[in-house]
């Protein structure tokens, strides 16, 4: 019989007021028996989770689609896990998967009840790379860009949050695809990051320049695809500059969390019908059975030079509250990762 | 050597505010001399003119990528004309086109200059049939349904301003395609028209109830298919209810052009990246090489049964000003036809 475990989650206290605070989250103990799983339960130990700016949402008291975090839940995080006991036929000790493994030590999944499902992962799999340069936010990136976007050799795409983990790998595709790419990103370290080491045709430093001047200076009707990761008002600047026929990727509205209940759309909307214009946000399990091709796709061009990536690694559990914050402030340089255990 | 051609037209003599009054416009007496045409133009006389939403935007000082109405210019329309005179080597008199020929009786065409092209019609065509029940409001239903509501065997479409022209059309070509079909339109009698000759499955009538508390009570998070012709706020009214991968298709926004510059879209934004659902404007021209195909389409279902049409025929070039609004009080039954010739 093996020893009960020692368990350390964060809960949410309160719900946030605009960027979260460390005081909105609690750090609970207990322990978990992992000789007493319920039928069809694993047992995971988290080894590395992603810092998603979509966690916002899910601690607001609505959520779109599904329900929200109650108070006093684990915080829901997608996370690298190991799984160490488990009564599902399916699972195995010793797997590494993919879960919405949440912000602690250990959990107890009910396998039939995951609103996202487990995603093994091959034996030998790097969890920071499974989770980072591999992970869900690249896979957005990928499929906004092809089903969304739909790029062609010589369109203009522009790109929202360029320097971010989604954007960077939503430019570095399109200039794959042909594309000229601009990228709009904050503060000069990370738009010398796109030009020189990325390889972006243009960038503006949202922190600096009037972005909505600039695009509509440069490149006024003349936007084939806008990306975006931040929503108002740079989805207005973007909008009000597209080309007839022009696709917009909504990712993400990093910029609108914060103030959920009022997360605006664009006006001057007859434009979308007069430009025959299309928005479309998307999520990336919407084509599961596309995801190993896609991800052998991202792992060549890796390979081959093509398509750079940064990591933003931390440690510890207990500093969660204080680091998941940084997404909003943008402190993070590249794919924000807190590691939970080592390998 | 024939005699000069009485012509009457009705320029734009100021930008209305709101929807349009007669005042907004005034009638100009001139002449054309049939015989003294420049190279490469037609001179048309307008048979029928097609009173269409999206001319009161065209009026406005600022329009969506192409250049607005100038005060004094001719107004702007959607025609079917018969070619008097030509010195264009692919027109001859006598051939029926659709044209721009505006609100007048001869309208002088520079072929090479033309926004849109004239497109003849083939010999023995029925102008008011061509315009009406197989003209452009038609072709944005039926592309509008097809290209970018994608619809499939049970879903659920909601269709605004069910009971006119497009409205009705793309209701019906929902129906054809084994969609649940909901139709929202003003008054007892549209409402009954569309429930027992167009078969629809619900109608909403939004002067006696409140839409957005209807769909959120009878169809939350259920509708795969909107097909918007009005804008807000029942854009939002169906947004807020949108299935996960819906698709609105925006044809156009009625009620809110007398309002063009703060021309709103909807808020909860993120819901469009957390549902995948797709907006989409278009305009049917973009599909240019499938017109014959979707008219024959259409024809097929008229002789069928399975497509109901009103036309509301009136008469008179000198009516057209007092005509016009209705569009924008509700007061047509169906596509807005002014007779301006005999055929």
């Amino acid at each position: 019989m093996a020893e009960l475990l020692r368990n350390r989650r964060w809960t949410l206290k309160r719900r946030p007021n605009g960027i979260p605070v460390p005081d909105d989250f609690e750090l609970v103990h207990d322990t978990i028996d992992p000789d007493a799983l319920p039928p069809g339960h694993v047992l995971v130990r988290n080894m590395v989770t992603l810092c998603a700016p979509d966690q916002r949402n899910w601690m607001n008291e609505k959520v779109n689609f599904h329900p929200p975090m109650a108070l006093g839940d684990t915080v829901s995080s997608p996370n690298v896990s190991r799984i160490v006991a488990s009564t599902h036929p399916d699972y195995t000790p010793g797997m590494v998967s993919f879960t919405m493994g949440g912000w602690c030590d250990y959990a107890l999944l009910d396998v039939a009840k995951l609103y996202v499902p487990l995603v093994p992962y091959p034996e030998g799999t790097d969890p920071i790379k499974a989770i980072g340069v591999l992970g869900m936010n690249q896979l957005a990136a990928y499929f906004g860009m092809v089903k969304v976007g739909e790029p062609k050799p010589g369109d203009l795409l522009v790109v929202s949050g360029a320097a971010g983990s989604t954007g960077s790998a939503a430019a570095q595709i399109g200039k794959i695809k042909g594309c000229t790419v601009v990228g709009i990103a904050g503060g000069a370290e990370k738009c010398a990051w796109l030009r020189e080491e990325c390889g972006l045709d243009d960038v503006i430093d949202y922190k600096a320049e009037d972005v909505a001047a600039v695009l509509a200076e440069r490149y006024h009707n003349r936007i084939d695809i806008y990306f975006d990761n931040v929503g108002m008002p740079l989805l207005q600047a973007a909008f009000d500059n597209m080309a007839p026929n022009g696709r917009i990727a909504l990712c993400g509205m990093l910029a609108n969390y914060p103030g959920y209940g009022d997360m605006p759309g664009p006006s001057n909307f007859m434009r979308i019908v007069h430009g025959a214009i299309k928005m479309q946000g998307f999520i990336a399990v919407r084509w599961r059975d596309e995801i190993p091709a896609a991800l052998a796709e991202i792992k060549g061009w890796i390979d081959a030079g093509l398509f750079k990536h940064r990591e933003d690694v931390r440690d510890g559990l207990e500093n969660l509250p204080a680091i998941f914050p940084e997404l909003f402030t943008g402190g993070n340089r590249g794919t924000l990762l807190v590691r939970l255990a080592d390998s």
